[in-house]
C-alpha cells in the first residue's frame, strides 16, 4: 500500500558506514537501496538537509550532491520550496535489478515449529464482521452509550494526571478501582472480599486464561458446560486439558454424579447459562458448590451478563455461597459499558492471590492505568449505575418487541425463551429446519442467527438459534424478524 | 475499612426467599445477616423504600416495619429526610453471635493444588516502591511528559468516537496503529514489515510471554544473556524451559560455540545490552544469525530503549538483517511516553501470525481500543517524534551531569560506563566493596542503584552498580551523587 507524499514522521537510519567508500557514493547507494528494498517508500518524504547533515554526520555539501544524483536517476523528485520525497514512479531498471542481499525476506518463511501449546491452538471464531442488521449477540446497544460522559471523566483523569498515575503499580491493577469493586460486588452480588483479592483484567478471557494457566496442567481433567463457550473450550484444548462435559438443563449445568473425577477447574455461567439463557436454580448451586468441596475442584463463575437482570433482585453469585474459597468469580465491563474498552475483573480466593500476582506479573506486568482511573470516577459519581438502569430497560424493552414480533410472525415455528436478563435469548426451531440453513441463508440477507449446536462439544441440543437483541434498535427488530419469517417455515 | 456514611451506589441482592417464612421476618433476618457478615457495611446506606418495594415485590408497610425494627435493634440509622444507613456502631450482642454459616469464608483457605506452570512461577522483584530521590532503572521524565497534548487527544479520540470504535476487533490490534508502526519501523528501524504482522501487545512483558507460549514447551532449551532481564529468567523458568546463559561482552551477547543445542528460543537486546549497556556490533549481530539459522531458533529481538539513542543515527534493528523471518521484534511506549500507557508493539514473522492471532485472541481477546487510537493522533500528528526529541536532550544532558559529577565526587572509585543512549548506565565500583552493601546503604538514604549481579542467572560479572538517570533530574542527580560518595570510597 504506497503512500502519497506521507510526512517522514520518523528518523531514518542507515546501515554501519564502510571507511573504505567514498561518502557521496555510499550515501546514494544507501538512499537507492532503501528505495529499492521498500524501506523508503514511493511518495515518502526525506528528512530535511539540516536533519541529515546532523543525523549523519556528513558535510551539507556532500548530502546535497547525493540528493542531486537520485533526482538524476529518478529516485528521488522534489517540488521546490518543499521536502524532497521518493518518486512515485521508480525508474524502469529497478525492476530488472536484484534487490541488495541483506533486505530480502523470505516473505511467507516455511513454518517454525511450535510448542506443545501452541500446536494446540485452533482458530476461535468470533462474530461476523462487519456489522449486520440484526440479532448479533453479546452487542450492547453502543449508540447509547454516555459517550460525551465518557469523554469529560476522561479529560479530567489524563488532565489532572499525577506522576504516580503515568507510573502504573501492582499486578493486580488500580487500587482505588479494585476498593470500589469490592463494595459492589458485596452489596450487588453477595460477594465478600478484600480489595487484594480483585484482580483488574481485560476481560472474562484474560480472567479464564489465567486461571487455567495457574490451575490446569495438560492432561488434568477439567469440566464444562456444553453446550458452552466457545472460547472457554478452544483455551482449555490449547493447554492440554481433557475436557469432560456437562449436560444443562433448565436449572442450569448438571455436575457429575460420579465423584473421582478430580477436575482442577469446572467452567459455568449460573447467572445466566451461556448460550441457553437457564439461571441456576438455588437447588442446583449447592449442589454444584458440594460437589467441588469432595473433589476438590475450583469453580470458575462466568457471571457475564446478570447486571442485565430484567425484573427482580440480583440473584446471589455462586461465589457468595461459596464457604471453602473454592469459587474464582469472574465478571466484566465489556458488555455492560463497550467492547473495546477490554475491562473486567476476577474475585481470587486468598489462598491463589500470590500466584496470581506473579503470572499477571509475568505475562503483561498490569493492566493500563488509565481506562482503570477513568472507570473508577465513572462508577464513584454514579453513572455506571444509572446507565446499568437505563439499558436495563431498553434491552427489556427491546426483548418484549422481539417476542410481539416473533408471535406476530413466527408462530409455532420458532420459539421464543422467555429469558430474565442479558442481551440475547435462544430461539427452537419447530420447523424441522437444519438451524445452520436457515443462518447461512439469514446471514445472505444480513440477518446474525448463531445454531446452538455449534456452542457444542459432545452433546446435542434441540434445533435453536442464538438472537441477540441488545444491540438491535427497535427498527431492525421489526426487520430481522421479518427475513427471519421468510426463512422459517 | 468501614467506610463513613458512604452511598450505596449498587443494588441490594437478597438470598432466594424462602416462602414459609413470614415475609417481614424474612426480610429483618436477611438485612440483618447482611449487616453481620458484612455485606453490608456500617455507614452504607439502604436502597429507598420505593426501590426496596420495586426490587423486592413486597408491600411497602412491610418493607417500613421491617426497616423500623431493625432501627430499635440498633442494626440501622437513619437521619430525617435522608437516607436509612447501617450503624456505625453495630448492636454488642452482635459480637457474640456466631456469624450465618452460609457467609462464613474460611479467609485464607488452605492453598489450593496448582498447575506444574503455577508451580513453577516465582515472585519478579521490580523496583523499589514508593519512589527514591535519584537512579531509579527504567523510569523516564515522567514530569516532562506532555500530558496536556495526550488530554486533548484522547478528548478529541473520545468525543468523536464511532460505534466502531467502541466496537473494537482484531487480536492484532488497531490497524491505523499498527499501519503507522509498520511504516515507523521501516524508516527508524530498518524493519520491513506489514501492519498484518504488527501485533500491539502491552508491551515486551507481553510479546514475550506470547512468544514463549508459542514457542516453548517444557523441557525446551532457550538462550538468554546472561547477566539479562530478571522477568524474562522467571518467564522461562516458569514455562518450565531449560535455560542456557549466554555470556556478554562488550559487543553484546555471545551465541554458543558449540552447534546442536537447537534452542527453541534466543532472548536478546542487540540496542542497548540490559543492564551492562553494550551495543551489539555488525560482526555479532551476524553471527548471532547465523548461529540461529543454522540452529533453527527463533531470535526475540528485546528493543526497549533505542528510541534514546544520543548520536548518530539509530542502528539498524537486527530484525531488518534477518533473511530468514526467525526474529521476533519487540518495542515498547511504556519508556518513551509512559509506564502505566501498556502499549507496546511486535513484529511476528509471517509463518507464526496465525499462531499468534489464536493465542492472542485466548489470552485476552485484543488489546483496549482507546489508547491505540489516542496515540496513533499523537503519532500522527507528529507529538511522537517530537517527544523523543526532547527527551534524547534532555537524557543527554542527565548523563552528561551524571558522570560530571562521578567525575568529580567519585574519581577512582565509581567508574561509569560511557552509554550510548538510554536512560541508565552502569558504574563499576572499583573499591572492593560489595554491591549489595552499597545498594542496600543507598536505599536507607533514599537513593536507588542496582547491584549487576542481581542480573545474574549463572555468570558472574564485576562489580557493578546499574543507575538511572531519565527520571531523575539535575538537582537529585547531584543530590544522589553526594550520597553514593559518602558510601562509595
Amino acid at each position: 500500500m504506497p503512500m502519497t507524499r506521507s510526512r517522514s514522521t520518523f528518523e531514518f537510519a542507515i546501515s554501519p558506514r564502510l571507511s573504505e567508500e567514498g561518502r557521496g557514493d555510499w550515501l546514494v547507494e544507501t538512499i537507492r537501496s532503501a528505495i529499492q528494498s521498500g524501506k523508503l517508500r514511493p511518495g515518502q518524504s526525506l528528512p530535511s538537509t539540516r536533519e541529515l547533515t546532523k543525523g549523519l554526520r556528513l558535510a551539507r555539501g556532500t548530502i546535497i550532491s547525493a540528493i542531486e544524483r537520485l533526482k538524476d536517476e529518478g529516485y528521488l523528485k522534489s517540488i521546490p520550496g518543499s521536502k524532497t520525497f521518493v518518486a512515485n514512479v521508480l525508474p524502469e531498471k529497478f525492476l530488472s535489478r536484484s534487490l541488495p542481499p541483506v533486505a530480502v525476506h523470505s516473505g511467507h518463511s516455511k513454518p517454525v515449529a511450535l510448542s506443545e501449546y501452541g500446536k494446540r491452538l485452533r482458530p476461535v471464531r468470533y462474530y461476523a464482521q462487519p456489522r449486520t442488521i440484526a440479532f448479533r449477540v453479546n452487542l450492547p446497544a453502543l449508540d447509547l452509550f454516555p459517550i460525551d460522559l465518557w469523554t469529560k471523566m476522561a479529560a479530567k483523569k489524563w488532565r489532572g494526571a499525577s506522576t504516580s498515575l503515568l507510573l502504573g503499580g501492582e499486578p493486580f491493577g488500580y487500587l482505588p478501582l479494585r476498593t470500589s469493586l469490592s463494595s459492589y460486588l458485596r452489596t450487588s452480588r453477595s460477594i465478600i472480599c478484600d480489595p487484594e483479592q480483585v484482580l483488574i483484567t481485560s476481560g472474562i478471557q484474560e480472567a479464564l486464561d489465567l486461571s487455567t494457566r495457574i490451575l490446569v496442567s495438560a492432561g488434568d481433567s477439567v469440566l464444562m458446560e456444553d453446550p458452552g463457550y466457545q472460547v472457554a473450550f478452544a483455551g482449555f484444548e490449547a493447554a492440554g486439558a481433557r475436557i469432560v462435559s456437562l449436560s444443562v438443563d433448565n436449572e442450569g449445568a448438571v455436575p457429575p454424579t460420579k465423584a473421582g473425577l478430580r477436575a482442577r477447574l469446572m467452567y459455568i455461567t449460573p447467572g445466566h447459562q451461556f448460550p441457553t439463557g437457564a439461571t441456576m436454580s438455588y437447588r442446583r448451586r449447592m449442589q454444584i458448590l458440594r460437589y467441588a468441596h469432595t473433589e476438590g475442584t475450583c469453580i470458575f463463575e462466568d457471571d457475564y451478563d446478570s447486571e442485565f437482570r430484567f425484573e427482580g433482585s440480583p440473584l446471589p453469585a455462586l461465589h457468595g455461597l461459596d464457604s471453602k474459597a473454592q469459587v474464582i468469580f469472574a465478571g466484566s465491563f465489556n458488555k455492560t459499558l463497550f467492547p473495546s474498552l477490554r475491562l473486567g475483573y476476577m474475585v481470587v480466593p486468598h489462598g491463589l492471590v500470590d500466584a496470581f500476582k506473579m503470572c499477571k506479573s509475568i505475562s503483561c506486568r498490569h493492566h493500563p492505568w488509565g481506562d482503570q482511573a477513568i472507570l473508577h470516577a465513572f462508577i464513584e459519581e454514579g453513572h455506571y449505575v444509572r446507565h446499568l438502569r437505563r439499558m436495563r430497560k431498553v434491552y427489556s424493552e427491546r426483548l418484549q418487541l422481539l417476542a410481539d414480533e416473533v408471535r406476530k410472525h413466527l408462530e409455532g415455528a420458532l420459539e421464543l425463551l422467555p429469558v430474565e436478563a442479558g442481551m440475547q435469548t435462544v430461539g427452537w426451531l419447530r420447523t424441522g429446519q437444519n438451524p445452520e440453513d436457515i443462518a447461512a441463508l439469514a446471514l445472505e440477507e444480513n440477518v446474525d442467527v448463531i445454531p446452538l449446536s455449534r456452542y457444542c462439544y459432545r452433546r446435542q441440543v434441540p434445533p435453536g438459534l442464538q438472537i441477540g437483541f441488545g444491540g438491535v434498535d427497535g427498527k431492525s427488530i421489526l426487520q430481522g424478524v421479518q427475513i427471519l419469517a421468510k426463512l422459517i417455515s
